[in-house]
């Protein structure tokens, strides 16, 4: 029979979720808690509901009815994203709508082949490693991200590198980066001719406006910045799925080629748009009722994370992240994350993500997402204080 | 900057359709009629519409919100499926739902890498080809698909090949494979060690029970065949976006390993599920109700075939499909297609699609879609009839 890609051999056996749920599976505990992965819980906006109730309906009549849509998805949405999200900093033309980010990183892989260096945070986004190795690239630089560093990496020390996978506010770490720490990187690709990938999957999160939501915020970006970004937490289109990927007109390749050229190329032969009715729901989220509804949603998920903050502080843990973003990062008395992830879930009933499942720089930590019902955090807070394992505790001598 | 992937040369600067449709917005035809992209115009079923309705509006409550699904698609979904449409000849632990037919194909080919030889029919669906070029594949066999061998390969005369595209019924030929032609092709990738991904895209419009739908209803298919399917023309889901792959569990690489295990990396990879409101489409598609819909819907469109079929024959043309394919493909006095797609636009006001532009064997054709509103296709056989350029009609003597 055929021949297998030889790609594969690089890849784990197992995603990182899966793996989770497979052993989730596995438990004993009688009352599981959800903290693992990163997955909405709250209802979408009635408004958004609305909107895509309505694209439904109108599919099924004469009038209404459409087929095929553009590949890169409809103008509409196209200039609502970047009036409302952007502020006007790129052109509708430049934005791609698609089924999601997770899809659209994978894509982009196709610009630039198995001839690349690139770098990547460690801890981080499983998919930028997974679809590296898929596209064949040999040469990939980890970028430690430790609480030493502020979990942002030492880009003086980086070698040379093609592309950067750079998630702000990051998953998993929490960490969220300033307006200079952007600026350096923003410079240093410039300086060192090269592209980054930035995921602002998370940037709804993030609350105080002297924080960039978007690297085209940073002057200069355009000429070497992609950004990818998802409706998936900001308005709970998980299951709906819709996605969007800014590729800048500026874009070139060393060969002066239009990298913009290539996405149109590689979206039209690979994809076949976005779902009419997903689309039609983003473009109802961007209105003014919709935005006050995703601000709702925002601030559910962040106080939760404050909620789990507060909980875990109880044992004078070292925790991150949980400011401007859904995720919490903390570490305990030098455990591996695996052995840590089953004792919480063997005595608490807490589902949570080993850190080492996101790099070796993961190793020792667990990620808490607070994606969740408030009851279920207000219940994870009381075992967090009451039934949180004697050997996770600081030792006092 | 960053290097370009090489195999992004081997592209034509523009895929198929967006061509066609610049050359047409440069039309100066008063009144054009649709008949190029095979894109679906008639309404989604009221049954099919009133539960997406039902599940966009479960999404606005605590009780129906959910996030992500499984990445391969709904189990109620994918066992309806099996029951329906495979009468149980595959399992649905084989069946992936994703978000279209022509994603899964780029999908697909991450499982074979660069270092395979592929055969595609010619004419084809340019994606088949555009897949294996974007991802290295050196090796492309063009199988030549005319009317003197009824539009099925020599298989004889194949070179070894590790992997055949096959698109049955035929884009954009229109023809259909008997059961021995099938059962022929299912041989030879036992014998020659091929593996087929089989396109059956447009198998819904099969009328005959003698012609197979599906490549599983040949005895060892699922031994050397990959199946990949859609609701995009069988519903009208182009625009709501919805197909599904069957990777059955009996395949095997040279290595033996499982090509299913591998896919499942893959698609937890690449992809994070189909959208939860096509999905709930889906399944209201194959209801009872449903499927009675869909039959309406496929009658419709292969009757629109009928009457430009008819209307073609007026000008003594040799037609070809459009009996169990809503493609009609004709030749007309040895013209260059592209020649012929421009004469039929600026004369006429049709618009079609350029054989040539699926292959070199498509030179000389062209492509009538019967996916139009019975109106579009009334006003078209009318020109056909009427206004059909002289040019283009048999010389008597």
């Amino acid at each position: 029979m055929v021949k297998r890609n030889p790609n594969l051999d690089r890849l784990t056996p197992n995603y990182l979720f899966p793996e989770v749920m497979r052993r989730v599976s596995e438990s004993t505990h009688p009352h599981l808690l959800h903290l693992g992965i990163g997955d909405t819980t709250e209802p979408i906006p009635e408004i958004v509901s609305r909107a895509m109730q309505q694209k439904a309906a109108e599919l099924a009549t004469f009038e209404g009815y459409a087929g095929y849509g553009a590949e890169s998805g409809p103008r509409d949405l196209r200039e609502k994203i970047v009036s409302t999200l952007y502020r006007g900093s790129i052109a509708a033309d430049e934005v791609f709508i698609s089924d999601g980010a997770k899809c659209d990183i994978n894509r982009l892989q196709l610009l630039f082949g198995s001839d690349v260096s690139i770098a990547v945070q460690d801890p981080t986004y499983p998919v930028y490693y997974d679809s590296a190795l898929l596209m064949g690239q040999k040469n990939i630089h980890l970028l430690p991200c430790t609480p030493e560093n502020d979990f942002f990496p030492d880009t003086n020390s980086l070698p040379p590198t093609d592309l950067l996978f750079f998630c702000n506010p990051n998953n998993p770490t929490g960490a969220v980066a300033t307006r200079e720490q952007l600026r350096a990187l923003v410079n240093l690709a410039h300086r060192e001719e090269m592209l980054i990938i930035y995921d602002a999957a998370y940037s709804g999160f993030i609350q105080h406006p002297s924080l960039p939501r978007s690297i085209y915020e940073i002057e200069g970006a355009s000429e070497v910045a992609i950004e990818v970004s998802s409706f998936s937490k900001l308005v709970g289109f998980t299951g709906v799925r819709l996605g969007w990927t800014v590729v800048p007109k500026a874009l070139r390749y060393k060969t002066k080629k239009s990298v913009h050229e290539d996405y149109r190329r590689v979206v039209t032969t690979t994809f076949n748009g976005p779902s009419n009715l997903a689309s039609a729901g983003a473009l109802a989220a961007l209105s003014k009722e919709g935005l006050k509804a995703i601000s709702r949603l925002t601030t559910h998920y962040l106080e939760n994370a404050q909620l789990l903050k507060e909980a875990l502080a109880h044992h004078d843990l070292k925790v991150y992240g949980g400011e401007h973003c859904p995720y919490l990062w903390f570490e305990a008395e030098g455990k591996k994350s695996w052995d840590l992830f089953e004792e919480l879930l063997q005595q608490t009933g807490l589902i949570t993500t080993p850190g080492s499942g996101f790099g070796p720089h993961g190793e020792g930590f667990i990620r808490l997402s607070a994606f969740a019902k408030r009851e279920t955090i207000l219940q994870a807070t009381q075992r967090i204080r009451e039934a949180w394992p004697k050997s996770l505790q600081p030792r006092l001598i």
